[in-house]
C-alpha cells in the first residue's frame, strides 16, 4: 500500500479542488493507494459531503495552520510548525507517508525538499522537471525549469543523469535520448556554461552513464524526433516554459487551439516532481483544478511506485 | 542621396532574389536612394533583363569572389579580399556607400562590423536586435538575439540604451519602455547576471538615460502592453527567437496561422541592423525572398536616414 500525502490547503481552490482531485485520483489508482489529506478536518469533510462522497476512504491529518502564497518560504517553514506543508514533510520524513504533494507555496515545498527531505548524497542541486507532449505523440522532459538559475556545468551534467532516470522510470522511455539546450546544433556552439557542460555530458555518455545525443535547438524541442530529455539551466528553462505559456495564451485568445497546445498548458498537467532529494515530493500549480490535483497525486503515486528516488540514489552512489 | 550597398551573392536565392528585392526597394524608396549591387555583373544584369528590368538605375561593383556560408568567417574575411562582402565593407568605410546589407554569411558580416566598421567608442559589445509585431498592433524590439552569448551586466545595461535609441529612431516610438527579460516581474528575481543588470539599468534610468520599466516575463513579451524594448543576453535572446520559430512551424503545420504568427516569421521580415558600430550594416536571413531582401534594403535605408549611428555615437560620448 502506497500512502500519498496531499496538502488540502494547497492551491487557489482549496480545499474543494483538492478533495475533488483526491477522489478522482483514488478512483483512478484504486486500493493500492491511500491518500492522506493535510488540512482542516471540518472543511475537508464538508467538501466531501457537499459533493456526495464520504471521507472514510481517506485519512485526514487535522491542522488549521497554512503557509500562504505571500509568506516567506524559509521563514514560514521554520515558524509555522503546524502548517499543512510542514506536517506533510514531518510525515514524509517519518515514513508515515511515501510521497507528499501540494499545489500550495512552491517556495515552501522547495524549502521542505531541501531541509527536510534533503538532497541525495552526491547531488549538487536538486531540480524540477516538466514533461510536455510533443507534436509526434511523444513526450519531452525539460529540466531545470526554474529552481537553479545559476547552474555550473557540473550541475547541468548531473541533470542529464537525473533526467534520463526520470524519463526511463516515470515515462517508460527506453534509453532516453538526452540533449543539451543550445543555440546551435554543432559541438562548440553556445555560451561558456553549455560548452563546458557539453564536454562533461559527452564524457559521461561515453562511460555509459546515459545516452547523450548532443545539442538541441529550442526550435526543435517540441518536435519529439530528436530528444526525450532536454537539459538547461533554470533561467533558460523557465524562459522556455513562460514563453510557451505566452504563446499558449495568444493562440487561445485567437481561437487557435489543438491538442499540442492544450498539452502545453501545464496548469492542467498536474505536478512536477522534485528530483535529487531523499523522498518523493510533487509540486502542483497554484491554479490547480480538480483534474490537475488528481494528476499531481497520480504523478506522486507513479514516482513512488517506480522508485525514482531509489534509482537516483543508486545512480549517484556509483 | 543615400547610397545603400547590397551583396548580390548573399542568400540562398542570389542573385535572382537580391535583384528582385533591390527593384522592389528602389520602387518603394524612390529617387532618394541609389542601390549599389556587389557581385557578378553578368549574372546581375541577366537577372534584371530576364525579369524585364534595366540595370541602369543601379550601380554594380563587379566581383566573382564570394564568401560561402561554410567558410570560416574571420579567415575568409581576411583572405577573400575581393569577395562581395569585403568589397562592401571597403566601400562603406571609404564613404562610397552609406549603408551595407547582405543576406549572406552572418559570421562574415559580423567580422566586417567589428574589424572594418568597428565598435563605437564606449560601446562594450555591438549587438543585433530584432523587431517583432505584437498582438496589440505594436512592435517589440529584442536585443541581443545571439551575437553575445556571455554578457556581463554592464553589456546588458548598454543594450538598454542602444535599444531605446533604436526603437525611438527606427520605429518612431516616443520614450520607449525598456525592460529586462527575467523569470519574474519583481525586483530581485533572476540569476546573478540580470539581478546586477537590473540595478545598473535602474540607476541609468534614474539619471534620465532611458525609460527603464523593470523586468518583463517571457510570457508577456509579445503582448505589447508593457514594453517596447526587451534586453537579454544573446543565449537567452536566441533561445526566445528559436523557440518562437519552432512554434511558428508547429502552428503552420497544423494550419493555424494568423497575422501575429506571420509577423514572427523573421525570414520574411528582412534584415537586422548591427547596433553599436561606426556604420550602418544590415544582415538579412539566408533564406531571404525578394520581399525579405527589399525589407532588408529599406531597413538599411531607414537606419541611414534616421542617423541611428550618429545618435548612438552621441549617446555613448556622454
Amino acid at each position: 500500500m502506497v500512502r500519498i500525502g496531499v496538502d488540502a490547503f494547497g492551491g487557489d481552490n482549496a480545499p474543494e479542488a483538492v478533495v475533488l482531485g483526491a477522489i478522482e485520483a483514488q478512483k483512478a489508482i484504486g486500493a493500492k493507494c491511500r491518500i492522506v489529506l493535510f488540512g482542516d478536518r471540518g472543511s475537508i469533510q464538508r467538501a466531501f459531503e457537499s459533493n456526495g462522497y464520504s471521507a472514510d476512504d481517506f485519512d485526514i491529518v487535522h491542522t488549521t495552520e497554512r503557509i500562504e502564497m505571500a509568506d516567506h518560504p524559509a521563514e514560514s517553514f521554520r515558524t509555522k510548525r503546524n502548517s499543512s506543508i510542514v506536517l506533510g514533510f514531518d510525515y514524509l520524513v517519518d515514513g508515515k507517508i511515501d510521497g507528499f504533494a501540494s499545489a500550495g507555496s512552491t517556495g515552501a515545498m522547495m524549502v521542505g525538499s531541501m531541509i527536510a527531505a534533503k538532497p541525495l548524497p552526491g547531488v549538487l542541486r536538486p531540480t524540477i522537471a516538466i514533461s510536455i507532449p510533443t507534436i509526434n505523440g511523444g513526450i519531452v522532459t525539460i529540466l531545470d525549469i526554474g529552481i537553479n538559475v545559476d547552474c555550473k556545468p557540473e550541475v547541468l551534467e548531473q541533470y542529464a543523469l537525473i533526467g534520463s532516470i526520470y524519463a526511463s522510470r516515470m515515462l517508460g522511455i527506453d534509453n532516453p535520448r538526452v540533449s543539451l539546450l543550445n543555440i546551435g546544433e554543432e559541438n562548440g556552439k553556445g555560451n561558456a556554461q553549455v560548452k563546458s557542460a557539453y564536454r562533461l555530458m559527452k564524457d559521461a555518455s561515453d562511460k555509459g552513464r546515459y545516452n547523450f545525443v548532443g545539442n538541441i535547438e529550442p526550435s526543435h524541442i517540441f518536435f519529439g524526433d530528436k530528444t526525450d530529455v532536454v537539459v538547461c539551466d533554470g533561467f533558460v528553462g523557465n524562459t522556455v516554459l513562460k514563453l510557451a505559456e505566452g504563446f499558449y495564451a495568444i493562440n487561445e485568445n485567437c481561437g487557435m487551439m489543438n491538442d499540442f497546445w492544450r498539452g502545453l498548458n501545464y496548469e492542467q498537467t498536474g505536478g512536477t516532481t522534485v528530483l535529487g532529494i531523499g523522498s518523493t515530493v510533487t509540486i502542483g500549480h497554484g491554479k490547480s483544478t480538480p483534474q490537475a490535483v488528481s494528476n499531481m497525486i497520480r504523478s506522486a503515486y507513479r514516482a513512488v511506485s517506480a522508485d525514482v528516488v531509489g534509482r537516483l540514489r543508486e545512480a549517484f552512489e556509483q
